[in-house]
């Protein structure tokens, strides 16, 4: 018996990369499809990638178009999927890969987003301590940020296990789709192509106190997080380079070694061999998180590197992997450390 | 029970791609995989984005390494594959991703290969008219080239049903994974970002004789093919645009109608809906070919654009496509037409 | 005494590159600058490459802001120049960037523009036969499409020499700057990135009939073009692929002079040395067309590749070159044939 | 009367972007052009972007073929100027744009360049304390590194005006021409479009200890650097992000006056207008280099950001102003600060 999945936004860049992996995924049958300026569409024209539903017709968002699912993914808007997921009731699966339920502090989010809180759901990034417990069995999934899975994923092993000062000084690159598909010039391709551009500068990058977030908790003390996003001329990937100072005593060794442990059972973030470093072409289109540690002497830093696939491990394939989780299916279906290269 | 399958020349694009698609195939389990330069190697630094197989080592490229497999693999530079299939035995399928037995003329090859002509083995673009019931139950395929590909797709339907003077002009733009992974200048992405260049241009290009092969057969009479090749700012992908005089009586409507026919019950190729263009972002990593009509009426011809994935449908996907045919697998397993975008 | 430049439509793309040319040019001075939606603004965050104009602010686009200058350029979107250019008077040279003025034919501008013909300048390429002669001392100036300056300079050598039938088939790939800067959701860096994609295929790209009355005014008869336009992903450049049948008794020699002779004294097109193919990397920023020409036997078609910048040789390069014949300057004053690369 | 220049190594990108300048500087008069392997080769076919010298034959890199110049440019592989420079005599400027001459301290030189030290020459970073005077009429420039060049001028007037903790923390992204001309496979088109990676994580990379110099000299006292580079997927550029804990009392305020006074008076350093913020397509080819500064109050860190061409201010065009300072020439002349956009 198929697991309906509904989708609503649709025609975005999140909302496309759901129904990819969905599509793939043997359990899951794709339900009703929304979006809102281009409702009536069919999909053939805002996802010609995704030809086995060409067909398929978006309708409006309404409770009433996501009714009788199993599942409903929610790729809107920030601030857009508190009012949806109150209309479709306890009983359905809401996976939300807006921003709305993922911080625990009121305060932050209303100074991050300028609204009231809407509250806080299971955190849909099953690597970090606890989470998969949480997942487990639950209705409701606040699927993380792309830069925060990135950065979370890269430090919480070395912070969970003491070896870093609170302190985090984090650059990010990220492809350009991570600023979403609504058209604005500094987006265009020839702005683009050919040029490395930082944005949210100084702290401002609402992705910052979920990092903060993510990293307080697995160190057990409050991290301060200096965070920097880039935004790079590629469409898709995200490459974090993140240090910290390292407590007294580490060594390469020992900061291999908790990597080691932490990630041994993951099937979906992989320390690699020595000598090699992560890329971003590597995870194109794949829910793998590549890592690679250093520790440099001279500096007394510890630096980790982290490649994601933005909208896949980054948003979509997070997602359904978490949503894997909360119904009970193995982790990995549907899910795939394959990225297409070159 | 599942069909071994070894890759020979498993360290560059068409052997990685290859692999890529083998490891979601359902039938297949990967057996040898054999490298020149790099045997002895592991694929983790070579192929970095095939993480479930980065801990094989690649071996040499031997009848002993290759064989006790069902199926063999070749993905070696022209004119290498006639030794190694000479060794592995008529009971072994061998699929060849290389030239050396594609072209049915001796002279033709004598003439653009500068050696001696090996033999014809059964084509592997099953939509060609008569092409799948000379692949069945066979056990030597030929890959077609990725242009080839790309332009016999677009053009045969129109010269089968006698629509097209026998004169045609094709420009083409590949992503330059086409030109394969051994380092060149030209090659660098210092010289290719941000540029467009022809090469082989005026008849030169090695395949236009396999292209003028192709259409010939479709169209019963000698079809003489005017090809341009472009090295376009991308990994991947083959844009071909391709057109020739209509003949008389022709409209936009006979044409389209004629695409339709051939082509509805075809897994892998699409007519798009009117007013929607191929790109090859659209089959990213698919195996799909997405094919659009347009009647010129002022210049009295007929245009046909494709768009393949070079490495997907024009090499590694053909050959699993027709690898599943020879065996008597459906023929889409494995294949997917759905790509990877933005 | 400096020629003093205003540019009308000076936040857009092609408004940019005539900035950028102008500061460099010995005799010019630039005044007023007008946009319209970003009338008020600074040129610091509209066109952040001029940083000797970042404190300048755009004026709304009027006759009054226009007033007082030598010179005026307008970089408006197609439609809008005639209105303008009536209220600037015939003592100042006006120097059109748009389509209005490019067409001889008031039906060709009909059908593909659909609004009633402004009337016809003279035309700003000064290598076509005979077009230094009407620039010289004039006070109007419709400067060329992008696309018909690249084909215009690639094929009419050999029709004015009557090598070739007048039936010719171009495929043009073009960087995204020449879309404009309007913000569309298929010129997003996420959509183009990675992707071909044709447009305006069959006849339909409005810059057609411009190369058609190029082509027909140097074969001395009419030229029929068959033109597809593709979407390339680089900022700038246009590779243009021109072919035709050859003439009875055309060679590879007597192709080949017929340029020589042609572009012999031309100090902005050049036919390269044999061997040598045009790139768009090497006309980067320039304003050199490079040419490259071949005689496909076997198909009995000459083919002729050139490679210009869209912005620069393709439109406000262009510009500045006419300009300097119009004001009886040194015809490459400003100007230059040496590229940014790589 | 003219400066003669001679450049060694110019079928490079350092060398390539050395006689763009040059062709361009109203005093000079490019002579003698040498190569290694490319002897005896003309340029046209090298550095195709340069039309001018499209007839010029390289000449073995030998001290016979370097004299007779007033200057020698040397762009040669590290290690190898020494014995070059030794030859030509104390009487002729030589330009050295390779790492032999830059660092002061030869243990630092051993470590990270494994050969004997040669010595320490002016340092053409002219916007440094004290630079320009140590430039003034001498015969010998070490020109720096590009990443120290972005890093240095990003950091060094906060740590003269002594408002930074000394442990900088850079990341930085460079365009591939950074990686120079030698071809690798980690540096095809295929492998870097669409990807980006970092190399020499953990302070092994040799641009560090010239980064330690500078700012150590600024800043009075040892500043640690943590350097991370990253390769991004364009041709030219780099961006540095550049931080460290702001000293107790440091504001956003304090820290934009220091960089408004430290380069008030530069002609090719600007500090952007708050809110907009460098990108390395606006330096493209230009000789600018473009600051934003914030301070993060939460993380106590000041950040600085810096956009420079990698080519341009940071090789040749670096190299061209010092030659100019040397000279007693106008430091600006033939240098630009206008970029090639979009």
């Amino acid at each position: 018996m198929a697991i309906r999945a509904a989708v609503a936004g649709a025609s975005g860049y999140a909302g496309g990369e759901l129904l990819r992996l969905l599509l793939a995924h043997p359990e899951v049958e794709i339900g009703t499809l929304t979006g809102n300026s281009n409702a009536g569409q069919p999909l053939a024209g805002l996802q010609p990638h995704l030809l086995p539903l060409a067909g398929r017709v978006l309708e409006p968002t309404t409770a009433e178009a996501l009714a009788g699912h199993d599942v409903v993914f929610l790729a809107l808007p920030h601030g857009q999927s508190a009012a949806v997921a109150e209309q479709l009731g306890d009983q359905v699966l809401v996976v939300d890969c807006g921003a709305d339920f993922r911080l625990e502090d009121a305060a932050d989010w209303e100074k991050f987003y300028g609204s009231p809180h809407a509250g806080t759901w299971p955190y849909g990034l099953p690597e970090l301590p606890g989470a998969r417990a949480a997942l487990e069995g639950g209705k409701r999934i606040a699927v993380p940020g792309c830069y925060p899975t990135a950065v979370s994923l890269a430090l919480f092993p070395a912070y969970a296990a003491g070896l870093l000062e609170p302190e985090a000084v984090i650059v990010a690159a990220s492809g350009t789709s991570g600023a979403g598909k609504a058209p604005k010039p500094h987006l265009l391709g020839s702005e683009v192509m050919g040029s490395m551009s930082p944005y949210g500068v100084g702290g401002g990058h609402r992705h910052t106190p979920e990092m903060i977030q993510n990293l307080s908790a697995a160190a057990g003390e409050r991290v301060s997080v200096s965070f920097t996003p880039t935004l790079a001329p590629m469409p898709r990937g995200i490459l974090a380079t993140c240090s910290a100072k390292a407590r007294p005593g580490v060594t390469g060794e020992s900061l291999r070694a908790a990597y080691d442990k932490a990630l041994r059972d993951e099937p979906f973030v992989t320390l690699l061999p020595e000598g090699q470093w992560p890329s971003t072409a590597a995870v194109y289109g794949s829910n793998a998180a590549l890592l690679q540690v250093a520790h440099d002497e001279a500096a007394g830093r510890a630096l980790v590197i982290s490649a994601i696939d933005n909208l896949t491990k980054g948003t979509a394939g997070g997602a359904v992997q978490s949503m894997n989780i909360a119904l009970g299916l193995p982790e990995e279906l549907g899910l795939s450390t394959i990225g297409v290269a070159p």
